[in-house]
């Protein structure tokens, strides 16, 4: 059996650690380890596969000898030192969103476009959370019904924002159940029992650059580069796991009860769709699943030929660092 | 000046004791003021403009010399008592969805189509909270750009439910945060830290009554019967104030300056939206106010005229008793 070196970078972060538990948990064949990290968090320990690791400080020749990095550290570490991974020998698989609209990068979800990986010039991109659970229900269907058009709003867990959301999230809701001051340092306004309508930056049309992503990333994985989409998307007062409205408009006829059957094989994606018993896909029964969840097929009567859709997966997982890993498996297969 | 006698149907509710508050501060003309509610909450006192009175056990002859009665004590109290407080001489105020699509019955929000009020045959119904803050940001920019289609996704406060669904929040928060044990008694299953996509009873579809009451009260309210409306509503851990993401499609170009310019001189609107600043609507800044806030007004490149808004309004008052309220404002003028 091939071994890899495999270095993560952003070991100590809230994605970083979920790729050290999803390598273990799926025997990725690892070699040598090398978790790395900021100055800041250099010297911390890393558990992986019972042996604790030295987390080392990123820096140029970090990946002497390295044949898979996973970056997780965010898009200004990446857009540095993915090039410099590249260029000591490396393959790049990139969480971030520095290299997802690079035309020479790949942006996969390996259940959709796998193929696409052959392509890669040393950067794989992971795409953005969001995007990674509506296209696992999207493809299947455009495959059968073809889509005419998507609305997509989001309810995106704090997770997703890192470790220190969470952190916040369950400050301030402690702060509020006990009637204290809520202080907010994370994000701009109070999340706890509140609504953000706000995910990423705003660009000067007034979308977030997470609706942005959300609608580029779709076209670009799909392969569909003028795919009519939409996005509003908002931070929730959920821990883990994203929810996602979604509508669809068709080209040709698309029954519920056919639209379930493709899903229900769709690989990646798991049914949870029996209303009449309350079941349906939520955030707190998918976290720690690796899959898509979807349910509430129903159909939308104001177009000719619509779908809802109600799709649940875990941001980390499935969203992030199984995805990552899963890019990995392809790479070496 | 003329006084009305008052009666209050369910006066010990969340939206009863909200009724209470809104008719003192609009200086409702109250003469005699009667608090109605089951036998369970009889002899319960409410306080009412300095004065504390008996609640009174809801029975035939409970409208003697009532000019108004406000119904907010659920469908099957006002399919039952309606008729009896009509049948006594008083003119009805229904909060419950009991006659809102009844032909016979105008369904109201007094900025949109007060003249409606006029037809009444001694009943006039009260929408549903989540139709009442969207109408208020559609009608407008129906008026000037004419809506092909509308996609609304809702984000709805657990005050929607009631006083129980607030308790039931907190205590599963709570336990939350302390790692106890989480029961559901309120909603089937845990809202604290999670999306229920499930408001109201299913239907053989797969859509729930709240989806159906927004996309048919709206249709009814804006004198629209073929308008192209799709629904997916959700419950979130919010205490008060619904949150929707509206996509609209226009028959007209909508820019989405013009519809900002609109949507400022619209009666019961205030727009709030300067994503630059993080200025935008939201659940904690909105309860206790009486607008329906409108931001993130932006265009939807994905049809040919298409916008998004963020519409954020106070459930317990615009969504049902300032609505109430203003709607018996309306009968007396």
């Amino acid at each position: 059996m091939v071994l890899y070196n495999v270095a993560l970078v952003g070991a100590t972060g809230a994605v970083g650690q979920k790729m050290c538990r999803v390598l273990e948990e799926r025997n990725f064949p690892v070699n040598d380890f090398r978790p790395l990290a900021s100055k800041r968090s250099a010297g911390e320990k890393i558990a992986f596969k019972d042996s604790q690791y030295d987390v080392e400080e990123l820096t140029d020749g970090s990946f002497k000898d390295i044949d898979i990095a996973l970056f997780s550290a965010g898009s200004s570490v990446s857009t540095t030192f993915a090039p410099v991974a590249v260029s000591e020998g490396a393959t790049v698989i990139d969480n971030s969103s520095a290299f997802r609209m690079d035309t020479e990068v790949p942006l996969v979800v390996p259940e959709i476009n796998r193929s696409a990986i052959e392509s890669h010039k040393g950067i794989v991109a992971n795409p953005n959370c969001s995007t990674i659970q509506m296209v696992l229900a999207l493809k299947p269907l455009d495959d059968v019904f073809k889509i005419k058009r998507v609305v997509v709003s989001t309810y995106q867990a704090v997770s997703g924002t890192g470790k220190e959301a969470v952190e916040e999230l369950i400050k301030q809701s402690n702060a509020a159940l006990k009637g204290d001051e809520i202080t907010s340092e994370v994000y701009p306004h109070q999340i706890a029992f509140n609504i953000l309508p706000h995910i990423d930056v705003f660009d000067s049309e007034g979308n977030t650059k997470e609706e942005m992503k959300m609608i580029m990333e779709t076209r670009k994985i799909m392969a569909l580069p003028d795919l009519s989409i939409t996005a509003t998307a908002a931070r929730v007062p959920v821990i883990n796991c994203h929810s996602e409205s979604i509508n669809i408009e068709f080209e040709n006829e698309a029954p519920p009860k056919e639209a379930k059957k493709i899903l229900q094989s769709a690989p990646g994606v798991a049914v949870v769709d029996d209303p009449e018993n309350n079941i349906y896909p939520m955030a707190i029964t998918s976290s720690g699943s690796n899959q898509a969840y979807v349910g509430r097929i129903r159909r939308d009567e104001s177009v000719k030929f619509g779908l809802n859709l109600w799709v649940v997966s875990d941001n980390l997982l499935k969203g992030a660092a199984l995805n990552a890993v899963q890019i990995g498996e392809c790479l070496i297969s």
